[in-house]
Parts: structure tokens; sequence; C-alpha cells
């Protein structure tokens, strides 16, 4: 059964007359389509027993029905009111639509409002958000192939990320040779914004790649991915310029520990809250449990922010097919920070990572 | 008064107990702190008659603090109970909540049906995204400097992209090239993905730079824009490598003239719909109406889908201190594509644009 006749089946056991898809990443995970519309309305409308259709903007059709999805493709002008002209396609199929599922998780509660304007009779109390959610979280051997090659374009930019840091330059000019080096091998998306961060700047994980220049005797942290054919790589390296001071040694082993540690306990059969402690474990127990203020990791695939989330609280048995990030980190504000990433996938026995850039603390900038 | 304190004025108005605002780029307006917190919470909550409060994941309540917010903010980890917190602490503030506005044009429906399951009692009924869309409509001068900054580092994307042009180099190289320069001089952020089309693949308006290689004899279509201190730059041109054919010629001239004749009419007093039409009129009288498949312009700022929309059906009156696009469009499949494009803000007598890239027809690679 393909993606989309598994939701035209959870529709009809849900004893809806039809759902409603306006999340891309969804559309794209169902159809190969992807677009970010913003402000403008893009859906995927799956019946529970007719012939699913799309609704776009009118300069996105042509796309849409080039890229094979093989189901009517309604465009709309700017100037047209997309709501009505979804409800008269809609009501073609299904007189008086009554009760209709939502991918709650994205759409927002003006369109939801637009939405029963146009069908006053509707209830919309469903939400395929789990349903969606829970058959992206096992990859098939196909995804799996592409967040292979998308670790594999990570490690490129590690290569070209840590040939570029030297005293003096700055974080963002780091994170522009790499950018530049992928997309000259034609790897034209990150995943995310590229982090690049020198010394204690590193402290704050959530902080920007800036105009800060690195020095001498300093650990500089990245963070990055890329997408491939939709589906992503996100890795963290933390690597030393020059002669890091003890404690900042003592950080980058103590993380190293609790990475391996949980790379090798990810398996079938333990749960996600088990495999954070596993980490935090080792952290906590080196004192530095405060400075880990994070969940070891979020599903990935598609986007960074899939299930599992590898957190305390999710009582979720790792299963094969499952993908996820392990990446302790320790920050200590004013000191340095440093965080060790990979996404794996969990197979029979254990786990394999996208990325094999070398985990031993990397010394750059030799000469 | 300052933009927190109109909203706090409104919400008094509206008889809400408090706005609950979760869009960042609004939180960003409001507050000057910006964050994409993805899928986790970041929030804004703005009282009739207290002071506000901002609530965020734990790692960004230190970088909130340090942007000058100075009012409480709380944070949260990822295994605790998101809207439990935010409910405790408005019920600090306001026991019983029973009114309450959202800014229902981004808030997903799931997070307003958690919100209403930790406040049961109240009503979600306000919307406050035409409020903040009204005063995001007129820009101060302070924005318009800023939008200034970020016109000129699009007039440096421009020539750094057409001096890479060269018949043999794909569309990705190109914007390889000049995103590369944009960032060794500290501009970090494109303010979307940078689009170069060469030939017949730019008579696909949404398409994707590619690995297309530019030919002699071509159009190459450049969209770009950068983010400069949070406000944006989005520019359109189209250059001429080598010969083009007549044809070519003349849709550019055609584009052109509509361009300068919607850039002349932008002033106070005509509505957008008459703007859109100036455009417009100018490329059906050439035959080429069925081609030109958008609207005139967007409105931008924060980013590049704000209001005004210059498009048939809003009668808006066009007023100083609106800032949109002009951007006339010609696309015709297997043929070519041409758009050229400036946002300007309207003035007392007229309309200025932010960049100044020359709009006669450029001949790249001349050697």
């Amino acid at each position: 059964m393909s993606k989309l006749e598994s939701v035209q089946k959870w529709t009809a056991e849900q004893g809806a007359d039809f759902t409603y898809i306006s999340n891309p990443k969804t559309i794209e995970y169902l159809t190969g389509f992807f677009s970010d519309p913003v402000e403008r309305v893009l859906a995927l409308v799956v019946f529970a027993d007719q012939e699913p259709f799309m609704f776009a903007p009118a300069l996105e059709v042509e796309v849409i029905k080039g890229t094979g999805f093989n189901h009517p493709v309604y465009g709309y002008l700017d100037h047209e009111n997309p709501w009505q002209m979804i409800a008269d396609q809609v009501k073609k199929r299904v007189a008086n639509p009554r009760r209709v599922a939502l991918d709650k998780s994205y759409l927002s509660v003006a369109r939801e409002e637009a939405l029963q304007t146009v069908m006053p009779a509707a209830q919309f109390d469903l939400d395929v958000t789990s349903f969606i959610d829970q058959l992206r979280l096992f990859k098939s051997a196909d995804e799996i192939a592409k967040l292979d090659a998308a670790g594999r374009e990570a490690d490129f930019a590690f290569e070209q990320g840590f040939a570029a840091v030297k005293p003096g330059v700055t974080e963002m000019s780091i994170a522009a040779k790499l950018e530049y080096a992928l997309k000259m091998r034609g790897v034209s998306n990150m995943s995310f914004d590229t982090l690049v961060q020198a010394g204690a700047h590193a402290a704050n994980p959530h902080g920007d790649t800036s105009e800060i220049k690195v020095q001498n005797n300093q650990l500089v942290l990245f963070d990055l991915g890329t997408i491939h054919d939709g589906y992503i790589s996100d890795a963290s390296r933390t690597v030393a310029v020059g002669k890091p001071t003890d404690k900042e040694l003592d950080i980058y082993n103590v993380c190293l520990e609790a990475q391996l540690k949980a790379m090798d306990a990810a398996k079938p059969g333990i749960t996600a809250e088990e495999l954070d402690a596993v980490a935090r474990d080792v952290i906590e127990k080196a004192g530095y449990g405060k400075y880990f203020i994070h969940r070891l990791g979020h599903g990935m695939g598609m986007s960074e922010h899939e299930f599992p989330s590898i957190m305390e609280g999710n009582q979720m048995e790792l299963q094969p097919g499952m993908c996820f990030s392990i990446e302790p980190g320790i920050y200590i504000p004013n000191v340095a920070g440093v965080r060790i990433e990979d996404c794996v996938h969990v197979t029979e026995n254990g786990a394999e990572p996208f990325t094999h850039t070398s985990k031993e603390l990397t010394y750059v900038d030799k000469d």
C-alpha cells in the first residue's frame, strides 16, 4: 500500500469524509512534491472512498503534475478565494461533508475557521497528526539510503569546515567556506543554519554563527546538516585549535564518553528515556549534569523534528527503522561548549550512524 | 507608546484578559528577540493591565534577557509540560481567564486545543492578527533605514552574481558565489533561497536554482534578498548572456516598461489593485497577459509576506510608510522567463526603491 493509500484507509476507518493535509513536509512525504507556499494555500485532500486531489497556487500546478502526482491538481490565482474553491471541489465528491480530519499540529486556527466558514456543517474533530507521525516513525530502506547520502554530505562539510579553521578567521567565514564547497558539489540546501561557534560562544547551544574570530587554544563547535532528496543530515563535532585547557579537554572527554555509551546502548528494546539516561548518567557523574540542558536527541528523517524524542518521560521502545540524533552537550557559560552528535537508524541489534567523521578530538590548524 | 504597549492597550480595549502571541516574527517585531523554536513553545503573553511575560525553551532564557526584554522570562525543559506552566503563570496574574486573544493566523489548531485544556473556562474568540498586521503596515524611519541597508546588500549580491555568469557554469555555482561573497562581508542570512535560473528554466517562477548550465545567448533571472538586523531585501533582475533572441528582448522590454510605469504610479492615493493594473495593462496590451500569472507585489518588512498585497481585489489606498515589491514577470513555457523587481517604500509624493541595480538590460560576460 502506498503512503497515500494508507492515509485513505485511515480516513475511512475513522469515519471521516476526508482528511485535509496542509503541512508541506507531509505533502512531500505522501506525494514526493515539496513546496513551501508561505502565506498561500497548499493542500492535499484525501477522501475515504474517492480519488485524492491537490490544491495549490496556480504557478505550482505544472510543477506538481511534473513530479508524478497522478491525481487532479487545482490551482488558484491570488485574487481568488481558495477556501470556496476547495469547498466546491469537495462538494463535487461529498455533497454534505460532516466529519473531517485535519493536520492540527500544522494548520493554523485562522485556516480551520476559514474551512469551517465554507463547510458550516462539518465537524473538525479528528487529527491526522499522530497517524502521520507514526507512518514517518519507521524509515524504509529507500529512506535510509537517502539519509545515508545526506550523512556523507555532512561528513564532507566537516572536512571542508575543519580545513577553514585557524586563529583570526570568523565563525561566519568558516560556515561560508563549507557551504560554498557543498554548493559547488551541487548540494544546494542546508537542513538548518550552519552553526560554527568558537570558545565560550559555544556555551550558548542555540546561539548564532557570528563575526567572532577564532582564537588560538580554543574549542570550536560545528553543527550542520544538508538536505538530500528531501531527507536531512544533522551532525555536530567539536574540534581543537592549538592547545585546549585541561577543563576543556575534560568536558570533551566526558561528552564523548556519554555519546559513545549512548551509541552503544541504542538498539531495539531500550526505551527513549532509558537511552537519554545512559548519556545523562555519564555527564552527571562527572559533575556536569546541570550543563547538559537539552534532551539527548530528536527523531529525524525529512526534518529534524520527528519522533522519537530521546528524552526523560518518553517510554517508547526503540525499534528497527527508527532514526534520531544522539547529541549530548556540555555548555559552561563563559567557558566553553561541547556537543558531539550523530544521527542513527536502529537496526536489528544496534544502531548505525549516518555520519562517520572521527569523534576523537581533532586538532585542526596543526601547521 | 512602544509597540508592546500598543498591544497591551488593544488587549484592554477588546476586553481580553490577555493576548497570546506565538509567531516568532511578531515576537521579534514587538521585543527585538528572534528565535525559531520549531516544535518547541515560544510565547509572548501580553495582559490588559499587567506586565507581559515571555515563555521559552530553557536554553533561550539567557539570550532573551540579553536582548533587553525587561520583563519576566520563564523557561521550560523538554520533559516539562509547557501548557500547564503557561497556565500557572497566567493564573498568578488573572485567576480566571475568560477572554483570550490569539494570533490565529500562526497558532496551530493543536496548540489552541492545548491552551483550551489548561484554561477550560477561557474563550479564544479574539484574533490579534489584523491588529499586528496594521501595526506592521506602516514602517518607521528606523525600519526604513534597515530596509535600505538590506537593499544595498542585495545590490552587492547582484554585482557579485552577475560577475559569476558565463556559459558553462551552473545556476547553483552562481548562487554559491554570490552567497559566499555576502557571508565574507558578514551578511549571514538570505531572506529566502537565492534563485538563479537560466533560459527556459526561468519560465517556472517558483522553480529552484539547479544544476542547469548557463548557455550562450540566454537570459538569466536572479531573485534574491538578505536579512539586515531583522529586515529583509527582495529584488529580481534578469540579465543577458551573449545575444538574446528578438522574442526575449521583446518580453524584457515589455516587463521593464510595466515595472517602470508601476514604480512611477506608486504614490499615496492610488489603490493596490490600481497599481497592479498599471503594470498588468502594459503586459496585456503587448499580448503577454496570460504569462503574467502572479500578483504585482507583496508587502514586506521583517518578512516578504506582509501587507499590502498589490493585487486585483485589494482596494487599500497606498499611504506613506507602506513597503512592498513591484515585480511584474512574463513566463513563457519552454522559452524564457523575465522578472524585474524592486521593493519600495511609499513617500509623501511617490515611492523610493531599496535597490538601485540598473534595470536596463545588462549584458554580462562581455569578454
